[in-house]
């Protein structure tokens, strides 16, 4: 009874993360009743996106040219490469100003639970990009979650095996806290306290 | 720092009813970083929408026809008009197989908080609609929300102002109840001791 093309678009929006059934029909009705204006700038600003956008070849953010800004910004330090679990942790980062190196994005982190394996994030590239002869030391900024933490101890094995300096931003953060959530000056503080690991 | 297509998506994605920048920007991620191809058949799903689906001249519903399946049934009853606030709500009446007539579907509800007023919903056809000659009874099926039962009031003015007979389904309902939440019997119920209004 439900018209087809409505059926198909009530799917297509649970590809969304937390979006049920109920949900994904309240908004194709919102969508098309209200807003199908939005709607039609949503499908357009998600080809675009999908177009334009790819993984910086040196530290693996989106951006939608080879190079990310700051991968191409010759004053940062070239020995220090901070690893991140997402963009956006990056950007909490870089707004307490206490890091002058550069940056490698895993887009996500080991979750077993999850499905999410050493090969669903991108590690073999973090090895190849420390393993340059310029990074002299690794910090490892994953959250403080267990699947962060998980995350940082194997980053820190492979790493090591490989002899590079390993260092840990430092557990200022509350247990279980995320990056995303912190105040900017706790972060600094933690990062300032990093220890070699 | 972000990327615009990245930046324009997770505003595109606000347009969506209960996601704010957080949610948006976690969606996006998901989207770029595990789904493309799911972000693609949105899109895609989105104009399809928007481009096939437009309101059964009758009854106000989703269709992608000039008039939905059930207005097209002659075997329906069309002298009885039951008025539902979204097509989800239609689909509830519809399995209880309690009404045999016909429908009309308001697209919303008073809400003059959210500012929703009288021209917001599609009062005008519905009065037109339900003064074909054709019609003798309206039926009432709003939620027994405050805005339901508000619509349903204000209807019932409107209708019984043009020499209609107005019923009301039953409270049988929880109060601030939906009818998408309601089993099928509490609402077959309600359906058969609506009363007259
Ligand atoms: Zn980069
Ligand atoms: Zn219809």
């Amino acid at each position: 009874m439900t018209p087809s093309s409505l059926n198909q678009l009530i799917e297509a929006l649970r590809v969304l993360p937390g979006v049920g059934p109920k949900s994904a029909t309240r908004m194709a009705y919102h969508l098309l009743q209200r807003d199908q204006g939005g709607a039609v700038n949503l499908a357009h600003a998600l080809e675009y996106a999908i177009a334009t956008l790819r993984h910086c070849k040196h530290c693996n953010t989106f951006t939608e040219a080879e190079v990310c800004d700051i991968c191409a910004d010759a004053q940062r330090d070239h020995s220090k490469l901070c690893v991140v679990e997402m963009p956006t942790d990056l950007m909490m980062v870089e707004q307490t100003l206490a890091f002058h190196g550069l940056y490698f994005v895993l887009m996500g982190r080991l979750s077993p639970l999850d499905g999410i394996g050493p090969k669903d994030i991108a590690l073999e590239r973090l090895l190849q990009r420390a393993s340059d002869g310029e990074v002299e030391e690794v910090v490892l900024a994953t959250n403080f979650t267990v699947e962060g933490e998980a995350t940082a101890h194997y980053l820190s094995e492979m790493l090591r095996a490989r002899g590079l300096s390993v260092s840990r931003i430092a557990r200022g953060l509350p247990v279980g806290g995320e990056l995303e959530h912190v105040d900017p000056s706790t972060l600094a503080q933690a990062m300032v306290e990093r220890r070699s690991l």
